[in-house]
């Protein structure tokens, strides 16, 4: 038994955490940059609570509201360089997976003369500007991730970047916030989330401590996907969702992501499909491939999350996220734009034709 | 549902983790002041494995070898000066609590011209040196807390310190450091492992994430207890104790200890019980008093050991530390030496004559 354990983002999760705790701001500096998308900031109230606290404590701040959804290199330079220009001196991120991602791009960026492809070489001269991490979806965990994940059009795909500087140093997570969140999206995202912590579960990466959190990810999982389908949504299956997605960012951050995202991101560059339906189309045929490999793992997901087989999990998942179609040419090139550390912590080995085989029974 | 959760500790935890990154020692200076006791390091091998770490990066250090038994402020106003003469600019703590606890004191001394009794300030002008904390016993789980447990012969207890600052920066975990701990110490320390987490896990203080690694810290208590009885040491029991240890101090890390910590130090102190022995010998009669208020989490915790019942426990529990006895005056003195906090946190509703009634039946 040998692993490592890392996570050095403080967190406070709970209703009202960050009016509770805004003195923790102080902590980070003087002057904030927000960086947020156009809509979900102000819709979950997160903006306001946060424009609220800044104020309490007689903080500056500068609002970035412009975060696109799967962010491109020109989007975060450009905030990065307001951010800047503004002589921030720390920044939050208020979001689903795209503002938190993008936050930490332009914390780095604010005090980096690089470009932004440069982001992934992982070491930067200036340390970057602490980070204030706040999700108002619950599915990319983000706000205990060092991960960024940029949209790459050099290389027609989504590749994430981070390192020990690109945790956030605070992050504040609460579940009313998804009061706003269409089911739709809840749905999505769960399947993100739930995404992290099976691939997390099942990588050859995975570790003891990992495993706990993935466990529990999944079983918030099981507590509230029912309830999606039902669109009975109450505090206690917005607790779940949150706390799922929470846990499944902790396992990731210790396991990495594996061939489920890299497939996916294939689609979403492609197809614009939903980050987590992009996912979720594979996660029954990933469970079916692996498990000789992974046998009393995979029994225990379909049992936390009370199915009965693995068909049954996918047909649970495409209730909850749908369907996706591709030709056989394009599930060709889906498969082979997997990168080689994703497929080496695959449980069961695989190549590209075994990729292929997933994608075909999943796509086409 | 409300928590925190803040453990900035990198771990790495398997046989030879410090031999396979030695180079984190370079990020936390190049003068290290290894503080260790005078036997624990040497014949665990783990001073061996420093100073060969050391030399290879080329990283000076002087040894402190004198730790105390449960430290006293003398020692640790020693250890500090000389530290501080010696320019250290990081520190190694190498061993069971004592040398761990004494590390973080004389990291926060050698930079701050206070009286160790300021150290219960929990706020230091100067950052405390980094340190790096190396486990030879598994029990304290010090290597992954803030707190640093010295005694005060000015208040006749022990009593611990700490916060944000005094965390270790770096844990090497290697349950190899085990073979040399005679089989009396390793029962000794995996009751105060287990005592750490089932205090947290009853816990007012409790939360859902600290529940995970009390309910995991357990199950080890349960594979590797049984092996302790026998005598039947092997590297699964080490692994099994020491990954205890560590995922106990992650508990307490998030809910501190509780009565039974407290009832223990009067013993440790007034009768030099040691440590493990001092919590064990009422931690039948904790679970009997809050058996209504944690019915749940008590049942689950037999469950966990595969006992049946809290008597069956308790003979386990005394199987492996023995007991204590205590005159009935004495038993009152013990019972009124609980601080209020501790009384707060306990799951049932406890005053002194609650206390009295759980010292008497425990060592009366």
């Amino acid at each position: 038994m040998k692993f490592k354990h890392e996570l050095p983002v403080k967190i406070y999760y709970g209703s009202k955490c960050l009016s509770a705790n805004d003195k923790e701001l102080v902590k980070l500096g003087r002057k904030a940059f927000i960086m947020t998308g156009p809509k979900s900031g102000k819709l979950s109230g997160a903006l306001e609570d946060v424009l609220e606290a800044l104020r309490l404590n007689n903080i500056e701040f500068s609002i970035f509201d412009r975060v696109e959804n799967n962010p491109s290199f020109k989007n975060v330079e450009e905030a990065g360089k307001i951010a800047a220009d503004f002589g921030a001196d720390f920044v939050i991120g208020i979001g689903g997976g795209s503002p938190l991602d993008a936050s930490k791009a332009a914390a780095v960026l604010a005090v980096n003369r690089i470009k932004p492809v440069e982001l992934y070489k992982n070491m930067y001269k200036n340390n970057p500007l602490p980070i204030a991490a706040i999700p108002t979806t619950a599915g990319t965990g983000s706000e205990v991730t060092p991960y960024s994940i940029l949209t790459r059009h050099d290389l027609k795909t989504k590749m994430s970047f981070g390192s020990r500087q690109t945790f956030p140093q605070i992050a504040f997570v609460d579940p009313g916030y998804l009061r706003s969140v269409p089911v739709k999206i809840l749905a999505n995202t769960a399947v993100d989330a739930l995404s992290h912590s099976i691939e997390g579960y099942l990588s050859k990466r995975s570790t003891p401590v990992s495993d706990l959190y993935a466990v529990e990810s999944i079983r918030q999982f099981g507590k509230s996907y029912k309830n999606l389908l039902k669109l009975e949504i109450n505090e206690q299956t917005r607790n779940s969702l949150m706390y799922s997605s929470m846990l499944g960012g902790m396992v990731i951050t210790h396991t990495g992501t594996t061939i489920v995202h890299s497939l996916g991101y294939y689609l979403t560059y492609f197809y614009d499909v939903p980050h987590g339906m992009a996912n979720g189309v594979f996660l029954e045929e990933f469970l079916s491939y692996n498990y000789t490999a992974s046998e009393q793992k995979i029994n225990n997901i379909l049992s936390l999350c009370e199915l009965k087989s693995i068909r049954e999990f996918g047909k649970a998942i495409e209730m909850l996220v749908g369907n996706f179609k591709l030709t056989c040419e394009d599930a060709r090139k889906c498969a082979e734009s997997v990168p080689g550390n994703k497929v080496s912590s695959n449980p069961e080995n695989i190549d590209v034709s075994g990729l292929y085989g997933i994608v075909k029974k999943s796509c086409c």
